[in-house]
């Protein structure tokens, strides 16, 4: 099929006018290849009380990053969905001392093509995804397993 | 054991002094009588796209509620600790149209007896924590499962 081109800019500025939470977290979109995609937000306005990155800062983060990819996959294929966060899991491996950036896939063992494949038989389809922010040693310092949930907008 | 006062009103002051995104989220701590802490948030800064509250500010108050308990359980037991969310499990259970409110309490069958016992040994402890954002009818509206590490200051 023919992929239609996602502008980053626009995804980025419907969140930041759509969501004040992520006005107020600072949160960019870095970038997006198809199977991952990129957001980062700035240490200063989502700090803690320790100096280290706030825990719900880091939670909303993974989560939007997750949320703008599946967004971007189906702008991609000129799907007009809504999307949202049905659960997810997050593990704090280590603080957060530096700029976060938070980089979104799909799950292991998940597929686009499954995915789709549900969307176009039912109108709805949910997926596994995972993001990680990497430390400078690429090590993770924070993990997120969420499963959302995309429906076709009437 | 005889338990301290604890304001809530310097804990709130607390919160909201060291972490900008509280601040956000116009963060307020409502009450706590010693095994529950509630914790509110107006709808308005916490709204998303769809109108609704963004699950990363659900996710954030939620985990902030159950951060607060545990703090507030050890200045009412005179403790001085560095309290942090080691992983937590998030449900988005139905979409949330009002201002909230999240009751955070111990997980079903954990004691503060048992938390204070290892603090008391080993000088941190960890304990499970839940969390809820009741709906009108009183069904939750989306749920937190948190475990958190509490270490006693040097």
């Amino acid at each position: 099929m023919t992929f239609l081109d996602v502008s980053l800019a626009e995804l980025e500025r419907f969140i930041l006018d759509g969501i004040p939470l992520a006005r107020a977290m600072a949160i960019g979109l870095d970038s997006f290849d198809g199977s991952r995609l990129v957001m980062t937000a700035p240490l200063l306005p989502n700090i803690n009380d320790k100096g280290c990155a706030f825990g719900g800062s880091l939670a909303t983060l993974m989560t939007l990053a997750c949320w703008a990819l599946v967004e971007a996959a189906l702008r991609q294929r000129g799907e007009d969905c809504d999307v949202f966060v049905a659960d997810s899991t997050v593990r704090y491996l280590d603080p957060v001392w530096d700029d976060m950036r938070a980089e979104a896939t799909l799950a292991p063992g998940a597929s686009w093509k499954g995915f789709f494949a549900m969307l176009t038989a039912r109108g709805r389809a949910r997926g596994d995804f995972t993001c990680v922010v990497p430390g400078s040693d690429g090590k993770p310092l924070a993990s997120l397993d969420a499963r959302f949930v995309a429906k076709r907008r009437a």
